[in-house]
């Protein structure tokens, strides 16, 4: 069938903040880097790394802090040998800086210097009592994502980690594929509206509506077009005008066999190639017609409303997803998974830790992606997030975690 | 924090064709039962069972086929010993019977008789190769549901199969609870819209858009607020307005500190009992402010990306959901699960079991729910699909399976 399904929606254009579940047309090329500049990962003071090698408890360095580097300005501070800058979370690092010591390893000269933080008297005198390394609790320039690497490809179901990786680009308007309209006809002598009574021998029609509701699940609009009479004649009409409205046709049969085998007339009448596949061997599902007409996916499905769920969702549900150009079909929930290498942890804490979900021998395998928790991007590449309990001093390789889809 | 949050959406009347992903305000008694007469699961002949007794290939039982059950009408025939009626899958069983052969395995006297079935020249004779039991191929009255029995709580999430099941009944509107509007507000002097070019030491707003996403997936509606100034009137005068105008409110705060001890101070000014939780020690996450104000719940997220939609998918899903009263919150996606009594099943085709998931010592439990496929309630008491591999002859207890959520 898939083979046949060529056929993808035409792109629109609209805003990423209303894109949650839909599917983009084309690749996105990050237009620029992110970070776009020096960020301090900490509150602290940005310094020049080497101005605290061999600082200790005992032994501290001895800085002068020139000035602070206000939230969302640019850090015009000029730093000299034996210079530091208050800094903020977040914050810019001065051209001459190229580390961040922690606030926690610091501490004023003097109790009173505590307040002039706050007033902006600088300079003031610190000691450092820890050594940084050069980078450290710095985020570099491109750290997050590289000016024109592929942020993300054509085919992807957004997700709301999706959004912010494309609105922290500045990415506010984005092409998705048009979400398919499904056309959904019941058929059956013995059905009635569900709106209506049901006599001896009548049911009401719910797989119009169970599958309708799959197909919102898949991201299409469902098209409601009632019971049509069991006759060649009438089905073919009301198939014919469906799947011109439509991108795709649902007709849920009646029960009997002179009824399916009617659905495999009518669906070979519609066009070509017609249909593909008649019959599959699961439990529960009397044989399901599956066909494509001129691009169209058109599926027959079996009367008992369990069959016609657990088949749409094996056949309808892939064609909607294959409609809107999908290229690996969303994930959700809590999944069990081998996880490929050591994860370390610090015990009294749950620990988070995003990870990229791949099939393994036996079940799923979950791999780490590791990056700053600042980074959108670490949740952009993963799959869902490993919880590593608390008080496990971390997880080791093989070990069977929890990951929840996210 | 749940503790305090008694508070849940006023209920509203919808289609239950458009109730997809919503939540039942009210417990639904089944009107009627379901099935309302007794249907055949199979195409083949309506028997007294007795008639039957001792058939086999060799000896096969001789019957009068004296009419046909219509589909969709009332089955009028009554039948004499040694008496069969035509009857299709999902039609009616005459009064008088009380199973149904299926048609392989039986055979027309004469092959002309093949012909004269779709003809309607009753009577005509039938060699039965088959003994059936009393009740075998035949759907009960109330199989599928009683009348009066909760067939849906309050609180539930609808899936498809659920509208299925209200359908059936010929419910065709429903009480579900509002969707709870969640306002949203960023802080940061840092922070820019996602529209504008962020300059040096400056990031646009990603943090609205990725929260209002979970919100959407929750089942809540985002309304953004926008980027507040890091002043603590600006924010309380902000942060009143939007809790007035919504049932919930986050506040995505800058990175700072101080930004951050600003949020506890308007969440406490905005109202009673305010602040519940500061912090929570998780990674990755900077504290994260929990709170409750009249009823709703009010929560300050860190400012880090990351941070955010983790400590949002922990507090803030949870607290869309309460609002929405919620009993349990959905399950999506792939599970690994381990069987909690055999399963047989034939080689050479795959099996999809219906199966209720619970968490056991580690991991889940999957008890399947067994039932004829005809049966709606089978799915919609089930939390997904045990999926049995082509060529297995069944499962063992004690077995880890792959359960579709569904």
């Amino acid at each position: 069938m898939f083979h046949h399904l060529t056929r993808v929606m035409p792109a629109e254009v609209i805003p990423v903040q209303d894109a949650v579940g839909r599917v983009t047309a084309v690749p996105t090329p990050a237009p620029h880097n992110l970070p776009t500049f020096r960020r301090s990962t900490m509150d602290g003071y940005a310094v020049r790394a080497a101005d605290t090698y061999g600082a200790s408890e005992s032994l501290p360095a001895f800085l002068q802090v020139i000035g602070e580097v206000p939230m969302g300005k640019p850090a015009s501070i000029t730093l000299g040998i034996g210079q530091a800058a208050l800094v903020h979370t977040g914050g810019m690092i001065p051209e001459t800086a190229d580390a961040v010591v922690q606030i926690e390893h610091t501490q004023t000269i003097s109790q009173s210097q505590l307040i002039i933080h706050n007033s902006q008297l600088f300079p003031y005198e610190i000691e450092v009592f820890r050594a940084v390394a050069i980078g450290q609790n710095v985020l570099q320039i491109g750290e997050d994502v590289h000016q024109g690497s592929e942020i993300l490809p054509a085919g992807h179901w957004l997700r709301p980690q999706d959004l912010g990786g494309l609105l922290a680009l500045g990415i506010t308007e984005i092409a998705v594929t048009r979400r398919p309209r499904v056309g959904i006809l019941a058929t059956g002598d013995e059905v009635v509206p569900p709106q209506q009574s049901a006599g001896p021998g009548q049911i009401r029609d719910i797989n119009s509506y169970t599958v309708g509701g799959q197909v919102q699940q898949a991201g299409g609009i469902p098209i409601y077009g009632g019971i049509i009479p069991d006759n060649f004649a009438a089905l073919l009409a009301a198939a014919e005008h469906m799947l011109a409205a439509a991108d795709m046709l649902v007709m849920s049969a009646g029960s009997s066999v002179s009824v399916r085998d009617m659905t495999v007339e009518v669906m070979n009448g519609l066009g070509q190639p017609g249909v593909l596949l008649h019959g599959v061997a699961t439990r529960p599902g009397k044989p399901t017609i599956v066909g494509v007409v001129d691009g169209k996916p058109v599926i027959g499905l079996p009367g008992n409303p369990v069959s016609a769920m657990i088949q749409f969702d094996m056949f309808g549900t892939p064609a909607i997803y294959r409609l809107q150009g999908i290229q690996m079909a969303p994930r959700r929930g809590l999944v069990w998974a081998q996880l490929t290498q050591n994860i370390a942890s610090e015990s009294g804490r749950e620990d988070y830790i995003p990870a990229r979900l791949t099939d393994g021998e036996v079940g799923m395998l979950a791999t780490p992606v590791f990056g700053k928790s600042n980074l959108i991007y670490t949740l952009v590449n993963a799959d869902g997030l490993i919880k590593v309990p608390l008080n496990k001093g971390g997880l080791l390789a093989g070990e069977w975690v929890e990951v929840r889809l996210f």
